[in-house]
């Protein structure tokens, strides 16, 4: 049985033009993801289906969990085909989950196979697709150009040597690699102990000793300059909520002697120091015309006894619901009052926070630079059609779509390129309907310059890739 | 005018197919309701419309006052014709309105009447459903047993004797009734003397002397058995929201200690107590192997002038907007910690906390039962063709559908069991409109498998039925 | 290019009977609106487009300032036809945004201008319409005649003079202008300069000296009888969230003795005092069968730097995420104790929020006026499609439709009543889609009387004009 079919997700003419003609052509620019910058320099092969589509993916851990999957079968030491074949047995049970339509798209897009997976097609998909792994076109280098990728922007903490990035930016392979700085361990102060044996890599990375809070902030400036150097141009940050105090830098100074001693950080003081560094960390990110991008609202490692076993990342995480509004103000506010505001990037997990996130942008919008404050990608448990169209739609109604810089995977797992391809179908099917039910004017200039916007122009510009 | 026609709420063929084929044979599992067991086990005959269908249904109160229609005709002394006139007058004003759409489906399946119910047409559509209501065949297990029913699960409190339960499962009826341990009132805490009237009742039911803590719970610890004893199979809770602290058992001691001399609890004293007691009763309800149910989110009995008048359940409840994440997270934690989270079933009454609920189960599935952790079915204010859509669609996105156990009533009427025909036409027509659409693959044999599961398999299989 | 058709946002033929038949025919009761008395007063001509429909014009700004377009375009010195043209290159921008149909809804009602406003047509539509507001028939009373405007109310300061109402009143112009009560600044009590320069205002404007809480509340209610003798009907106020405490009103005489005195409030206390001035008000409000009104849920001024370089009101505010349920439901009940509840209506800013809104109103409605307790129309950001529908969707699934007093333009500009057109197609779209899909009875009959309803007739009853 066919299942994708070339107007997959498009319901009308339009859409179907809009997608063939201005979103397919476009090149990916995947700026926000978690691939292996390792992986990637050094061209890796997998040996399976199972070890480049099962490794590391907590998607699809968690579904076969639901399914009653036992864990030896997701994160134990059953052997490959064991593992894919609980995966093949949970695929049908996914009916309506984007994993269903990732898997197929995934299976079509790299390996031209067609089948519905589940236990009777497992064998037969998994030896055919075993077999294309073992050639030379289903390298990672190869199968990152065959889904027409322009930018990867992989996710780096300050302390990592970049290393990869330096040696496949020397190999000219076709597509650019570039590191995305990621400090959250630099406040993550929830546990002394783990806090300073990090704040100890930090200093050797830097070539600074860190006694105080200025000597933790020069450290970080230093690896700020060296992620530029190797072409930089955006930092992530994973929290909560955003928190801000107007004399957190001050109060600081203290609170960091304390966890340097090894003292334990009362909630309230975690969180003044956390806004000390960060603000001074979004001051360097606007001098580099770095995009700053904050990814918030989730509650993770909800399950220690899991957390124990497998560790963060391993399908435990879920959507929180924090006040998100006032303090994100006040933080972009004191930026902006010193004219230091960075093109700014804000992702909700919550959907329920969509709108505070559209019309935050509206109030740092500065006309200095076309769509500088962003509203992120539909993200994690979000990324699937109805999270997707509801972020356009509400993107579209509170802020201008027309400046969106699009999608971006946030994945670990090299086969997930198509869910760009999912992205796009998704515009152009929400543009399409739009035009047919008389809501845009029928043309296919503007509606189709729009599209290619989206797709591709605006990160390419936004990110001065 | 024939209102509701055979393909009521279904869009498309595969829609069609998959209701009559797959959903409509399905017999009906109410696993949660409010009905009244000695209704059930006594058979009770109704006098006339007005009695079936008002007595004690807020839902049509709450239209009526809105509609400008004296308290005297919702709960008052009007006679039960005038009564009828007053929400026969209002129905119209109800179009959009669920009540409209169940209004209509009653009348049509119970008794045969498909013209609208407006002041004009009261008179006969009173005259002839309360003629149909002196026949034997609509008395209530009748009623049960023409719409398929084959589970009712009643909600009983921990002191009930439960004597209709056990008169009933000795009658033989032909479909099973089953109670559901309600013990809200054993932590309704913020009134020391109305609970230590219910402690001494309870105390009596156990047979077991209540001074302190450990006493209580030994006494609820008794109750369970016994409910268990009777075929129950769930518990269920009524809450703002879950509360956790990870010593409340030792600091509840004292605060039990207190409220039993008559003092009042702070609001501090009181959510550790119920963290407390809950705990000890969750982990019972794991040993058991029962469900338990987490109704979260109603902000209740706001109108103190009409609580005093009516009592509570009258219509004056409506949606709350309490921080839910972290603390279930927590509960559910410290349960699973020592692998004693039994099945859980929760439900939210915010739509706003959708997204919240259904990533929360995937938290704490890990393998061991298929669809352990449940999302339940939208719920009072939610529970019509938006509300529902919401839930089955963020199920599907950030869950596995497959898993689902589906519908319950939660409903104090006998003529609101329509609603699982409503709920399955919503469920067919959201997977016919998919397969139409090319975002399932056309196969009946997929999605009439999703169909039965969702409408009867899930729930018979999960509960143990 | 002819954008907007005859069957603009109606998608079926029942739609568009319900528009043509029922909607279109309706005059407007704009009830509720920013508009200036003394333009309407004095029938102001505007002397090209960019001053009627770029001065003030908040929304239009924040679009061009996202696009990129510098402040002196928006708010600055350039000249009119410069700042339209910024206006124009950013129109193309807006695709998908309401401001796309408002501006060309606009530009064909009042104009007969069917081209697409951009960069390249500009020109030729600039002097199109300027040369159109050069005619009497352009002026402001003739404007709204033109959209059938039947009653406009006005937003206005407690010591205003109303001097602009008084002389309309005689001036006999075939529409009513009425103002509201707006007493938001009797209790913005964080500047306490600001605050007692207010109160010296407003004592001169009541003739009452105000030295006490009480003598505050005597000059209120001295300006409430003269806002009525001028024919108010409703009041109106801009809160983030509403808030109660039992004993406020005693507490209150302390703490606005300390805010006479020059000192500064905690914002306990600020709350504290507010909640004793606006239950005061609101037991008047019910006195003189006014409604009062409650627009909750922004998060206002959030970009200092605009905020003293351009004042309020000028594009910088957005959605808050407020916790609204329990103390909304507190205030409301706190009034009904002493059957002292006004007709209210309530307005919420984030989506989120609708269902604690639409569930809200039952808490309160007792039967005695049809229709009491109002969900206001989808506001601000909300006010477009997705918005509008998800009002109305939530209000019909939780509420009755049918009383609903329908949409207001809440706007500064005279330009803006399409709006009402706009609403009017989208409310009949729904009811027509819901008859075609047979979720509604085929009776145009009972349909009809809902459009008209909504769209005139409940408001002239609800606010006795």
């Amino acid at each position: 049985m066919t299942f994708i079919k070339s107007d997959f997700l498009l319901q009308s003419a339009q859409a179907v033009t809009l997608y063939e003609q201005f979103a397919a052509p476009c090149a990916i620019v995947d700026y926000h993801n978690h691939l292996s910058p390792k992986d990637i320099a050094e061209n890796r092969q997998f040996a399976n289906l199972a070890e480049i589509w099962l490794e590391g993916d907590h998607y699809k851990w968690r579904a076969m969990r639901i399914n009653g999957v036992p864990e030896e079968y997701c994160t134990g030491a059953r052997d490959p085909y064991e593992k894919f074949l609980g995966w093949a047995k949970t695929v049908p049970q996914t009916l309506r989950n984007p994993l269903y339509h990732w898997t197929h798209l995934e299976l079509k897009n790299y390996f031209g196979i067609q089948e519905l997976l589940n236990e009777q097609t497992a064998g037969l998909i998994y030896e055919k697709a075993s077999a294309c792994l073992q050639q030379p076109e289903f390298r990672v280098q190869a199968l990152l150009k065959k889904m027409n990728v322009a930018v990867v922007g992989t996710t780096d903490d300050p302390i990592d040597s970049l290393e990869y990035h330096s040696q496949f930016v020397k190999s000219k392979v076709g597509f650019k690699m570039v590191p995305t700085f990621r400090p959250d361990k630099a406040y993550a102060t929830h546990d002394s102990a783990a806090y300073n044996l990090y704040v100890d890599k930090l200093s050797s990375a830097a070539g600074i000793t860190i006694h105080t809070l200025e000597d933790l902030l020069a450290a970080l400036k230093n690896r700020i300059d060296f992620f530029d150097s190797l072409g930089c141009r955006a930092a992530d940050h994973g929290l909560e909520f955003l928190y801000f105090e107007p004399d957190a830098h001050k109060k600081s100074y203290a609170v960091f002697k304390k966890i340097r001693q090894g003292d334990t950080l009362s909630m309230a003081e975690q969180l003044t120091l956390r806004c000390a560094i960060l603000i001074s960390l979004s001051r360097w990110y606007h001098e580099k015309e770095w995009a700053q991008q904050f990814h918030v609202g989730a509650i993770r490692n909800n399950n220690d006894r899991m957390l124990q076993t497998l560790g963060p990342d391993t399908g435990f995480d879920s959507i929180g619901d924090f006040a998100q509004a006032k303090h994100m103000a006040l933080y972009f506010n004191a930026l902006d009052a010193t004219n230091q505001l960075a093109r700014t990037i804000i992702y909700n997990l919550n959907p329920a926070d969509n709108e505070v996130f559209a019309t935050m942008l509206g109030n740092f919008s500065d006309g200095s630079i076309p769509g500088k404050m962003q509203w992120g990608s539909a993200w994690w448990f979000l990324d699937q059609k109805d999270g997707m169209e509801k972020q356009l739609n509400a993107l579209s109604n509170m802020g201008l779509l027309a400046h969106f810089v699009g999608m971006v995977t946030d994945s670990r797992s090299f086969l997930s390129f198509p869910r760009h391809e999912y992205f796009r179908r998704i515009v152009c099917n929400l543009i399409g309907e739009d035009i047919k039910r008389g809501l845009l004017p029928d043309s296919m200039e503007l509606a189709g310059e729009l599209v290619s916007r989206i797709c591709h122009k605006n990160a390419m510009t936004y990110f001065r890739f």
